[in-house]
């Protein structure tokens, strides 16, 4: 099979990508070499219901234009990325884990009708990695895989440079491969999915029950003495004090992604995987674990060769990823709605 | 990102192809419609060194050439499946599980020189795959694993109904996908590997560790009134009879492969998976277990829409893969040693 050629990932206009998360809707700006030119975030108020988030997204993305169209620039596209399942072609988010109400809805059609602009609606995970292969950790890499440690743990493929999509269209879900066969119940119905070991629920949830029985007296004082919830980041700067306890669950987190990742160069000969979202901040404490376990269970290509990198994206690899993500598609096909 | 189109399994030729086993080598004579015109094996004799090997392939394939020359077919090129770790672009066989000897072995030049048609040289298991999407049960799958089941087990990947080889140019490793992370040490050095879960070594293995516990009486007795070594087949035809613990290993190994199939399934969104290799012919006990399992952990797409499919090729998978591997590449590049 002829190697194909690298897209050329220099854009030839400037694009509007919005990042819509359970808690905060990010909005960005993104000039043709991917440089974030204008970032905006405000909340997104799940309790508000359907009609009234839809209500915010748009009049956000109509204030974020305005804007912008003052300075004299006038983004062609916008791109969306959000959580779920999505139909592509036609820009309906069909479920959301983010918003229990939403159920078919025509997010990408409305935005489009509402801006007069095409909206092009890609899930958040695979438009993440896009924006990683455009201007982030997978740049020079031709096949990869970026997993995006969060609430739960988030998954796109580069196959030949280029996002794979597989035969129902929705891409990857790795945080539902299995780690271990008789482990924890995951949300999906399945045990032991890489989500249940890697994600910041598995961290809190499992923190929460170490609490129950006194496993960490460091972190309960804390807990005692703070009226925040407990949280992944909490749990990480214990673990930063050299708290065993929560020392241990970054150890299962960081054991749990070097199988996985062992896994995934082995089955599909991959260049690296690129580890993004919140979770990924606390690299320093769990990447040592996972790249003992990789080189451990990684036994048929030299473990050197494979690139094991931290997204350096931060806040705006969503904005940028749904950027990337619709100008792929604007080169390739017409936008609905029009 | 656009469908690319499928292949043209229709070639234009008549094509050799060759499976280089550790007991037997088989040669066929391919039509271009995948129909094995012509096949014969003959035992490798892999105790008679490296050499002496050699020259009894290139003797084979002599007498065959020979043979169908002088029925007026003129094959234009011969394709070669062999086991372990191939660099394609020169026909080498860098190392065999088969052949302890084998290290660097040039075989497709080698075979170019002596029989003066270009020899293009694959993993086998690469070759069945593509004999499976040329004339088996992957025809009409454009996204799909093929696993062999022998005394490892061998993998390939179509992936947009080509071969899929990786970065590192070796096709996929399914075999040491990490099932059990605390199993048992596989051959590579890895734990809880599919192949020590799934494999005929693995039937037997167990099943010698049971007999010592005298875990299956009727086993033990038909080994006791047996010449043979303990094999595969053997445990089969014990299971078939209803014994207990000779069931429990296919238990095992169907429950290994379902685990395996959805993580596969859920990765890469494939249409299906197909089982071919010795092993599989004992589906009839395994399948029920590997479906359970498989439809257990395959939340997030319907069981329904994924075909898990048993080889039927038999004997002929390797020769016919491997003249399909061949004809793929005779259209692509010129052959070395030219």
């Amino acid at each position: 099979m002829p190697a194909k050629q690298p897209k050329k990932w220099e854009a030839s206009k400037t694009v509007i990508g919005v990042d819509i998360g359970g808690t905060r809707i990010k909005i960005g700006l993104v000039d043709p070499r991917g440089t974030v030119l204008l970032f905006k975030a405000f909340p997104t108020r799940v309790d508000l219901g359907k009609n009234q988030v839809l209500t915010r997204i748009a009049a956000g993305l109509a204030a974020v234009l305005r804007q912008v169209r003052e300075k004299g620039i006038f983004p062609e596209i916008i791109g969306i990325g959000a959580a779920g399942l999505i139909d592509r072609p036609k820009g309906v988010v069909l479920l959301s884990p983010n918003f229990p109400d939403w159920e078919e809805v025509p997010l990408g059609p409305y935005l489009t009708r509402k801006l007069g602009l095409p909206c092009f609606l890609d899930n958040d995970a695979n438009a993440i990695t896009l924006g990683e292969k455009w201007a982030g950790a997978g740049r020079d890499l031709p096949n990869f895989v970026c997993l995006t440690l969060g609430t739960g743990v988030g998954s796109g493929l580069i196959l030949d440079n280029q996002l794979w999509y597989g035969s129902q269209g929705f891409g990857p879900e790795i945080g539902h491969m299995t780690i271990r066969p008789g482990g924890e119940r995951c949300d999906c119905g399945n045990r032991g999915c890489l989500e249940t070991l890697a994600s910041a629920t598995y961290l809190v949830k499992t923190a929460a029950k170490g609490l129950l029985k006194n496993a960490s007296p460091i972190l309960a004082r804390k807990m005692a003495c703070s009226s925040a919830p407990l949280s992944a980041q909490v749990i990480f700067e214990t673990a930063l004090q050299g708290d065993r306890f929560c020392l241990s669950l970054f150890k299962t987190l960081g054991q749990s992604l070097g199988i996985a990742s062992a896994n995934l160069v082995q089955i599909l000969g991959l260049d690296g995987i690129v580890l993004g979202g919140g979770v990924s901040k606390a690299s320093t404490i769990f990447l040592p674990y996972l790249m003992k376990e990789f080189k451990r269970r990684l036994t048929l290509i030299p473990s050197e060769k494979i690139a094991i990198r931290i997204s350096s994206l931060g806040d705006i690899s969503g904005v940028l990823g749904a950027a990337a993500a619709a100008q792929e598609r604007w080169s390739q096909q017409s936008p609905f709605g029009r």
